[in-house]
């Protein structure tokens, strides 16, 4: 299977492929400060408004995660890239949070991003910090009790960064 | 004089008092990532549309400085407080920085927020990482040449964070 996921660019229009998934994501409460309750305009607008740029992975026209890619800070900061990753859990332990993380990299590097950063990876969410110190982030920061995890309470979040 | 400042919320209809020295600390590039050429609207928006609330400083009708007050994250993350400060040259060395911060904290507390953080200190400014530090925050993370300063080049920021 995994040699047929094809990785591209989409547009507003196309999000509400991305939607069903990352709604789902979202409503755990447990990897993301995106309020569980999220409507879809404000989410399309948060990952497909200009300066963000939205990625799918798919496979046989099923889209199987997607990530973001904007500008982390504006202006005098606005060589470091961020990334925000979504996988649909159908397809956990495929890899895709690998490819998507791959592809988001060689994107920003693309962009002209100089470094990329992670402002709030959810410290309980190990499976999710192993990725990304695989793909090269280090972890940075810990903002205490800064999530509050929807079975956990208040947990530590990091910030992650890497250069490009 | 110091007894005759006193602190107030203002609406974007008062923000072009806050204009004339926003405008000059962030057109110096060596302490904000904010866009040295930034516009009044955009400033404006985000320094007073809801979520985020503006308080200025002001003595015998003038505005010496001001502050931006709003959560860092949304959602499961908005229990922690964003703050920004900006302080007019013209008044250096008055502890204006100073009444600022201990405001912010006090309103932040009041507004239900269990910390603050702030996500972009630039490591050269050490005047303002001195002054953090001795109102309670401490260096949580550190961005590795985050910030593009005008005269230095690429810098390291910090993180920033207290428990409120």
């Amino acid at each position: 299977m995994t040699a047929e996921i094809s990785l591209r660019e989409i547009g507003a229009d196309e999000f509400g492929r991305v939607w069903p998934f990352f709604r789902e994501v979202i409503a755990r409460g447990d990897t993301y400060s995106y309020p569980p309750d999220l409507g879809f305009e404000q989410a399309q607008a948060m990952w497909t408004a200009p300066p963000a740029r939205c990625f799918v992975a798919e496979a046989d026209g099923e889209v199987l995660g997607a990530y973001r890619l904007a500008p982390n800070q504006i202006g005098l900061g606005d060589h470091v890239a961020n990334g925000s990753y979504m996988v649909s859990s159908a397809v956990r332990g495929r890899g895709i949070g690998s490819l998507l993380c791959e592809h988001s990299l060689d994107e920003a590097r693309r962009a002209g991003f100089a470094a990329m950063q992670f402002n709030f990876v959810v410290s309980t969410n190990t499976g999710a910090v192993k990725l990304w110190q695989r793909h090269g982030f280090q972890i940075v920061g810990t903002l205490p009790k800064a999530f509050r995890h929807a079975q956990l309470g208040p947990v530590d979040a990091y910030v992650m960064f890497r250069q490009l």
